[in-house]
């Protein structure tokens, strides 16, 4: 069996919990302009439209098109229901660049930064590079390097995704081990021939969330947290 | 005028002294291997083969191929003139990995840790994604992120190579400041509306160097050290 030489993460979700931090982030926002809304029901509204319009791209009834993009046309289908059509261009922005400014979850820096003494650590996430940039910079990810679905035109799971990233490391896919808190994503990356770590994220969507508490197939690491994957893996 | 925004390196002679390294790596694998060369006279030669393997590709009359094959070709037209025919595959790749193992300059590593503080830093070389990668782990260069040739499937000085960059970023060119020692990595990046830093590396080539010495145009910066380009940019 291939030695593991490189991690590769899911980001939404798995590094970060974009549904906390786009709360807080846009009820302060809210507060600042008189606006209260229910904004982790605008989360998961905005969320809920983001495998749909990934699905348009996928199947080419759209050309490739990145998430910043992506996701300030999904916004604007949450004007009319959360009452947001005043808001100018540059306060849709500014809400729009919320995913750029998602909190880690309170184990991912320091486990992070473990892994990264031994391995090469990238994320491979939907997000687009210069969201995953700016989010690094202000969480303090301390990624080697960016990969992504912006890199290879072909969002997850396509195996585009997942090969793309494998090719420019120049590794074999079982010497890299996707990392992530989705069952479908390990279950793709698994297809293409990576190894796979499932971390459980049971609060994702919030106390009630029903979806990825346990793996659904024989992954070859399932753990709590980047720690507990740090000492698993012996950093 | 725009802020700055991302510092994007070229690599080969302005962040790593490919010619001393490569010396010293050679020196010693030979030694181990009882094959005494003139190692610097080596390098200097797989060296002039670099700008016209990638001519081949910048022209069109090779497909895009990755800059450790092309090394990998070009040192096999060094194995008559070195007496090195009798080599292996393992030691072959073994030589072609030294691009790998490339040391920094003296002042990189901290010029660079300084500068990443206040800008996003990214490799901006012909280098392949691994090459950069597995260098910046054994070197501890700090990129935030790894940009390059391969990302754009472009050879500098072709303006696809910057300008995929900046599009990747999320930028607007001249909100890049492209950092060289090399004035035709410099004039190209300008031509795409990026901002020039010269660094001098009056001894890339060696004590008789005789090129990039001077810039050789109007640069936004002219420095003689990363520490000192980061005291230019008040870092």
């Amino acid at each position: 069996m291939s030695a593991i030489k490189a991690l590769l993460f899911d980001v939404f979700g798995t590094v970060v919990d974009w549904r906390g931090s786009m709360s807080r982030d846009l009820h302060e926002f809210g507060q600042r302009k008189g606006l209260e809304r229910d904004w982790t029901a605008f989360a998961d509204a905005w969320r809920a439209l983001y495998q749909p319009a990934m699905d348009r791209v996928r199947r080419g009834e759209l050309p490739w098109i990145k998430l910043d993009v992506l996701h300030r046309m999904n916004l604007e289908q949450l004007g009319e229901p959360f009452g947001l059509q005043a808001l100018d261009a540059a306060e849709r922005d500014y809400i729009n660049g919320v995913w750029h400014r998602l909190d880690p979850w309170p184990d991912s820096v320091a486990g992070l930064t473990r892994l990264k003494q031994r391995y090469i650590i990238a994320p491979l996430s939907n997000g687009n590079v210069a969201l995953l940039v700016n989010m690094a910079k202000r969480a303090g990810l301390p990624w080697d390097l960016v990969l992504g679905a912006e890199v290879a035109r072909h969002y997850k799971p396509q195996p585009e995704a997942y090969l793309t990233a494998v090719e420019l490391l120049g590794l074999q896919p079982a010497e890299c081990l996707m990392v992530a808190a989705h069952n479908d994503d390990l279950i793709a990356a698994a297809g293409c021939g990576l190894r796979t770590a499932f971390v459980r994220r049971p609060y994702e969507y919030g106390p009630a969330q029903t979806s990825d508490l346990a793996p659904m197939q024989a992954f070859d690491y399932v753990t709590d947290s980047f720690i507990d994957l740090a000492q698993q893996l012996d950093c």
